[in-house]
């Protein structure tokens, strides 16, 4: 069937009919196209977690009739294979073909500020600061031209942004200067210039350049957005830039999940053709969808949104401006630019104003990002005497540890584990994810609570956090992270990735199975939060400071606000310290972005962070592998490094 | 038939269908269409000289079946319209319709550098100034990154600038950015950067930015081109930045001819649905031919371009930069920008290395363009104490007077008559066109010369001026221009406009019939001949001097090359003033713009001379049709002006 390269077609050509069904969509394409790639040109969505690489084996589609080579087919048994099956992102098409494609897991781009768990996000709508954004609106009226002045239109509405609001050497773009003749005579040389007036402090040759001009007096409006690119979910806040309030936010699901969920994949996927065109087009989609959601509903057309400031991590930023991301992925790390130049929307294709500078804040290395600089920014920790130490748990655990003097920083490739990549039953948090979870230590039964109250779908980090904690001081757990086979419950059993426990039974489960985690899913789990620990131990430790120095701990990301303080000491996640030194940010991408737009002096500030950021390369560190092996094992295996811990075990076992 | 508005198609929907032939090509457009626009869409040449006016009658088709109607017929006869003729421009399909399209003219784009007349061509070849071209080629070879110093790419190449070339704050584009990863690690770190500097003399703010990276040491080689967009002729210079040598040039019909032959005709076809656009399409169709053309035959690629310098009247500017130039039509005839932003060749389409900066000259006025400010320059009139009054005899005839200290321009609508419009048998300088002519005085018979000494076609500028001067002087023409019609030869006679004189026979030209000129032919001339000599009138007596005053007559413009001094003060188009006081410059339009090219401080100097021409609106100026009305004579009313004519007519009379 599928394995053998036959080319049954009579046809000498070197062309190939493949059918997709169910659609029924027929297409045309090379011999040797990938079956992925065919699928595209189909118009058929196939999804690639992995990027492509063949790993997770997700894309697959049943061949039923023709000839397909496979690459690799490591994820499929030979039975499978009998069957038909393959991978779309490994089989190449070799004559004509019949191919039928499963329904696809859903793509969520569903918008979390309408959905359920939409009253969690609480973060700042007013910026309290100075005011001071770069863009500026200047009301000019103008004598029209005349036999005894045939000044040229540009240098007339340039004398008057002179004569009547001091702005001088102005520049303008092509596409606005096509505009101009038409924009001045249609208001009747009576209109509101946009300028962004860049940042004359931190660069004094800065010039006004102009966004646009509106009819009349429109100096009583003027908007900007905040923009954060994670790499799974995006998120914008439209801002009154007169006022500094956040009038509207919405979040999405960056579209480019669809190419790989986490950054290494995208960059895998960058590498196909057009891959890296086809993944900026994608996040393109979803963000231009959220503005279109928040100006529509807060009746603005998108040209009064006059300025973009846009953070993310390194290579969420490079595919955004669609540069490639390889040397990121490549020994030594390397990204392509720090701090970007301003461009236009139009040259990315962002629908606001065409003209509107869209301004990326600056990224320190390969894996620390605009994400974190912007983070700093919004934490406050550049700013305090405090020895702090700041984390946002997202796929890659950025650390940065500092205070108003310095400031030091690493990556420490924690994995997705905790948003549900490589857990069996993890998941996002959405509804139906257990988030929060309770073991009785002496029936080893579970109660637990479902995001929106739905029967259970799936576990999601927060929830995966406290199933490992609660598994560890009730005993089902060891401190290798094994599961006790000896124990008097049926929940505990051993099944294909060795011994597990089951959750919620398939009558109580939202997907009729078993809900389960497994010996191969915790061993994940611990490698991500094993990496990160050892993240920390070893910023602290290349500056010759001691954890218990600490003075604050702030975790930052979306994920990070469900953490339980208490549960992630207790798998040694995080240090053993006084709770009340941990707090909650939030998304501090976003809101540091929305400082940024705001306020150039905090905009200044962001450049000063980044350029005082020492970067720690874990990869050329040796004390980073000692410190993650010995964080491999619940909570560590130094517990002496966890007394709290210790005493919750004690006391657990004597059953207090 | 064809003024009959019947849709004899049973159709109900707003489509027709017409069929073009001779060639037989199909094209469905909507009810209502232009049958110009009609013909575009099915890829049918169709000239409209006019610019679609319906004045000029030239894009007349025939109408074998269907049902059109039309807007303006005031070129056909009602015998035309009965035998089905329509004009395209002017003619809206209203169903189903058969057209056939007569062969049209050809719109020449022979290369003149390969024609007839090349070796007229004679500027300068080689600058003999101070070389000092913006564009600066920097060899730096970068130690690669490691894990030991993760400096971004950019960073990296900017600290190499600094260290090795003292090259700071270099700036970069996106298009650039995308290739700078690949660029930088294909050719292992050791690359050749191409910089626009920018005039720090001009802006003390200008920064440097990164043009291309080209692998190797590539500093022996650093090309520009020199661009001259006439309404007419475009001309091209390729150039060595390095040794300021010429290396080739071309040139070549604009192609916007095909839309009209005057600037006043293109505004109007500007107007048109996607006129603009068009217009530019079409200029940028004829200099990326002779780029083309340039570099593949000096074996450049044209990645190695890396700075264009053009110049042109103030229309063909907005034209080319797709800036709508309807003011520059309409009072108080203004144009949109003095002195356009530099913009990037991929802005405009112009195929040279993409982020090559477009430096356009600036313009003074709505008809004192680019063209003006480059001749003055290359003329060296701003820098002599000489009264000089500079002329540059083109379709609109602009006039400079002035010297070191002061400077005051005009145009004065001379009107395309001597560049063959509006005259039958008028042609331009190409192969077959008279351009010198004589007249015996007792038998009224002609001898001339035709470019290629092939048999006559039509007459060309220089040969209508010497057709003029000698038909005056013989006294065929009398003073008002009007043919005696009581002379001893069969070449006098009457014809459809009035007194015509048979310059040749049917069997010795080169089209089968006479070849004539008329009285209306005559009142042409005369109206062009006497704008320019009002002009330059109006012109001295606006700062109180006297034309004798005059030092020197700088004659520009590829037409200029050809008029004989002599003849052109016979018929009163130049001042009656010693011979050796007129200087032939050639083309100073595309001279400037390579003087300009190849040094700042020449290129600032064109700011200078544009901020210091003072413009004098003639329309604003009730002088100038007094001026005007007494120059309509041969050669003017006031005969005493020109006392070397009167010498002349006396002689000639007297059969000396």
């Amino acid at each position: 069937m599928s394995e053998t390269v036959t080319d049954r077609s009579p046809k000498q050509n070197s062309k190939a009919i493949v059918v997709f069904k169910p659609s029924g969509t027929v297409v045309e394409v090379e011999i040797g196209t990938l079956l992925a790639d065919a699928a595209t040109q189909a118009g058929i969505h196939v999804n690639l977690p992995c990027g492509g690489q063949g790993r997770c084996g997700r894309c697959r589609v049943k061949v039923e009739h023709g000839a397909i080579s496979h690459r690799s087919g490591v994820r499929l048994s030979s039975a499978e294979r009998a069957e038909g099956w393959a991978l779309a992102c490994q089989a190449v098409v070799k004559g004509d073909a019949v191919i039928q494609v499963p329904e696809q897991e859903q793509v969520e781009i569903e918008f979390i500020t309408k959905a359920v768990g939409a009253e969690r996000i609480a973060l700042a709508a007013q910026f309290d600061g100075q005011i001071d954004p770069s863009v500026r609106r200047a009301h000019v009226s103008i004598e029209p031209p005349s036999l005894e002045d045939q000044t040229t239109d540009w240098d007339r509405l340039l004398r008057e942004l002179s004569l009547q609001h001091n702005i001088e050497d102005v520049t303008i773009t092509l596409p606005l200067l096509r505009e101009l003749p038409r924009d001045l005579r249609d208001a009747e040389w009576n209109v509101t210039a946009i300028l962004d007036m860049g940042d004359p402090v931190q660069d004094p040759c800065a010039r006004p350049r102009l966004i646009d001009l509106l009819p009349g007096d429109q100096t009583d409006r003027c908007y900007g957005v905040a923009i954060d690119i994670g790499t799974t979910t995006n998120m914008v806040y439209l801002v009154d830039l007169l006022s500094g309030q956040v009038l509207d936010r919405a979040s999405a699901y960056n579209a480019q999940i669809s190419a790989g969920e986490d950054v290494i994949s995208r960059i895998i996927f960058s590498q196909k053709r057009d891959g890296l065109r086809r993944l900026q087009k994608m996040v393109l989609k979803t963000l231009n969808a959220l503005i279109e959601d928040l100006t529509t509903r807060n009746q603005i057309p998108t040209r009064q949104v006059s300025k973009a400031v846009v953070t993310g991590n390194t290579t969420m930023i490079q595919l955004f401006l669609a540069v490639d991301p390889r040397s990121v992925r490549e020994m030594p790390f390397v990204p392509t630019i720090g701090q970007a130049m301003p461009i236009t929307a139009e040259e990315i294709g962002l629908n606001i104003n065409p003209q509107a500078t869209i301004d990326c804040l600056p990224v320190v290395g390969a894996y620390v990002g605009a994400d974190i600089t912007a983070g700093v920014l919004a934490s406050g920790m550049y700013d305090t005497d405090a020895l702090t130490l700041f984390i946002d748990v997202g796929t890659n655990g950025e650390i940065v540890l500092g205070n108003r003097d310095w400031l030091i920083t690493c990556a420490c490739s924690a994995g997705p584990a905790f948003e549900g990549s490589g857990v069996r039953h993890g998941m996002r948090a959405t509804a139906g994810a257990i988030e929060e979870i309770w073991i009785d230590h002496r029936t080893y039964e579970p109660t637990y609570e479902t995001i929106g109250g739905l029967p259970a779908r799936g576990i999601c980090g927060s929830g995966m956090i406290g199933l490992l904690a609660e598994m560890f001081v009730t005993g089902i757990l060891d401190k290798a992270g094994k599961v006790r086979r000896d124990l008097a419950t049926p929940r505990v059993r051993v099944g294909d990735h060795g011994g597990e426990y089951v959750v919620v039974w398939a009558d109580q489960s939202g997907i009729g199975t078993d809900i389960v985690i497994n010996e191969v899913d915790i061993e994940n789990l611990l490698r991500t939060k094993g990496a990160i620990y050892a993240g920390f131990s070893v910023l602290v430790q290349s500056v010759g400071l001691e954890l218990a120095e600490v003075e604050q701990v702030l975790i930052a990301g979306a994920f990070g606000q469900y953490i339980n303080v208490e549960k992630a000491i207790q798998i040694g996640l995080l240090p053993d310290m006084p709770w009340d030194r941990f707090h909650y940010l939030g998304n501090t991408s976003v809101l540091g972005a929305f400082y940024s737009l705001m306020s150039r002096p905090l905009r200044r500030t962001v450049v000063d962070i980044a350029s005082k950021m020492t970067y720690l390369e874990l990869s050329a560190d040796n004390t980073f592998y000692d410190q993650f092996m010995s964080a491999l094992f619940l909570p560590h295996t130094d517990i002496t490094a966890f007394p709290s811990v210790m005493r919750v075990i004690k006391d657990t076992a004597e059953g207090t």
